[in-house]
């Protein structure tokens, strides 16, 4: 039995400076009903990702998210009631249904989902970042058995896999992160060869000692102090692939842009390109078919932290931003019922 | 008959802050004579570039030119004397001769040179800056037609045949460039569609009102301020072609990064790669014959700015640094005499 009210969290007004959870508030509106072509949905998690601070910043690959309206963010669902024939009650559907617990979207912007091994990994390691991961380390940085790769924000959902990939291709892997717990685990638990953590020590100094022969390729996650150091520490011919510029997002004042940009670009002819998972739509369904085959074997470790409750989405993207989850960050809000 | 002694221009002190001719001492030394696999050589013609300067600051692609040695330098040359069995007397030869009038140097070091059309050609268009231009405009920035392409230092060697390649491939080509007279000559001698006088205007105004849809490939010669510029304008999955960074090499304080570097890099998803000639050596002969096909049918205009005799070529580095030169900068040195 659907309720007669659904609840969603609104972004009340534009953060200056530091994200807070008091930027957001709560608030119910009546349950609607889908029209022709249209579906209700019930929102089972929700993805918690660094880009959702930066979509309240301006216009990014996606429209800017406003003050006064639905905070936006992917989510997977399940299909209440629907007016469209491509969907039938109890299918998974995902879609950026943003923070919500119901909601009615048009169908052509649910895409189906089929369950492979637990639900959460449609988000994590069969979701936007996996994928990203999948993409970046594997089509845009391509290590090679025996090269150098650094990856920051390494426990981080992207960063976790994209190192984990990176060994599977044979490559020695330095994850940069920002505590020893994380440090730890990442060696321990994901087979990381080296870590630096970046709140104790000099990144460039510490990538003397870690990647004594250069860096041929970096996953960046985080932009800023941390990709001018490695730019630094980059071999000839190496890869930077921009996932992401995590230390910019949650600031009014992002920093000036790393030295050596473009000078070292052409002395050392490196490749720095920016992607987003979007760009290989057609090379979807295969790759989530390797890492779901990969999770299965064990070779890659699917890290998933998950927030329960709806009303904590806001502490959840807060703390994330802060650095506080290791794996993929998701909200809870219902199980599903099929 | 040879002179018994050559006359050679040595780097006497690194410079500090911007390079000056008094940075230069012309010494003379007794003529050698080559040795087993050597060919003592008479330079005809040398290739004064922004490269030069960055060699002074440190190691790049090459060892950094120190202090008391000879100034580096490209360099066409022929062929006097010869104890080895590839080359003879009368032979067109190329290498990193550096800046003098005769040489002894390894035969393997010596890339024999076929003429076609004016010999000058050789060090220009068919040359490592026209080949510089060929690579990194048709292999890396891949301009497609219709497509809105920007070049900096406009006006010089690469620049000039760079952005006549991408006329060529039917896109709309706007040269940024530090002159009035620059400007019309690119427009009117060169067929560029349109240009921006960066000392007498915001880069950024002019590219809104100049590529009003954004900017698809950059062929980048500068660095500094005007990338950062170019790179606020940049379209979706464009292309940025780092050929150098000739802003920041005469100084001894490089400047900050570029704002937006590696943030706009992921949202706009772009690619920027650095490159240098070398790279696509195996490819060399092909693109030669191609920019000499071009040059001959006039698709191409050749542009060189020659400057009379060896003792002024501090001189022609230092004026090539302030953008005094239009096209292709040669000292002259001797004429050929086979």
């Amino acid at each position: 039995m659907t309720a007669s009210t659904l609840r969603e969290i609104v972004l009340k007004e534009a953060p200056s400076g530091k994200l807070t959870a008091a930027n957001f508030e709560l608030r119910t509106a009546p349950m609607p009903a889908p029209e022709a072509g249209e579906a209700l949905v019930r929102v089972l998690y929700i993805s918690i990702d660094a880009a959702n601070r930066a979509w309240m910043q301006g216009r990014t690959y996606r429209e800017q998210v406003l003050p006064g309206t639905k905070m936006a963010g992917g989510a997977l669902a399940e299909v209440i009631t629907s007016r469209d024939d491509a969907l039938r009650p109890g299918d998974l559907v995902e879609a950026d249904i943003g923070w919500c617990d119901y909601a009615v979207l048009p169908a052509k912007l649910l895409q189906k989902r089929t369950r492979r091994g637990p639900v959460t990994h449609l988000l994590s390691i069969l979701g936007i970042t996996g994928k990203t991961a999948y993409f970046g380390m594997l089509h845009i940085g391509e290590p090679q058995s025996g090269e150098t790769v650094v990856v920051s924000a390494a426990a981080g959902a992207v960063g976790s896999v994209a190192g984990q990939l990176a060994k599977s291709r044979g490559a020695r892997v330095i994850g940069i992160t920002g505590s020893a717990e994380k440090c730890t685990w990442l060696t321990q638990e994901l087979g990381f060869d080296a870590t630096i953590n970046y709140r104790d020590e000099n990144v460039m100094h510490a990538l003397k000692r870690e990647a004594p022969d250069g860096v041929d390729v970096f996953f960046d996650n985080v932009g800023g102090d941390i990709f001018e150091s490695v730019l630094f520490r980059m071999n000839t011919h190496g890869r930077i692939v921009c996932c992401g510029a995590v230390s910019q997002y949650d600031t009014d004042t992002p920093a000036h842009g790393p030295r050596g940009v473009p000078g070292l670009i052409v002395t050392k002819r490196l490749k720095v390109q920016g992607f987003i998972v979007m760009d290989f739509f057609d090379r979807s369904l295969q790759a989530e078919a390797e890492l779901a085959g990969f999770a299965a074997q064990g070779r890659i470790k699917v890290a998933e932290d998950i927030v329960e409750g709806l009303e904590n989405a806001p502490h959840a993207l807060v703390g994330l931003l802060g650095g506080e989850n290791v794996g993929k960050r998701l909200v809870h809000v219902a199980d599903p019922q099929s």
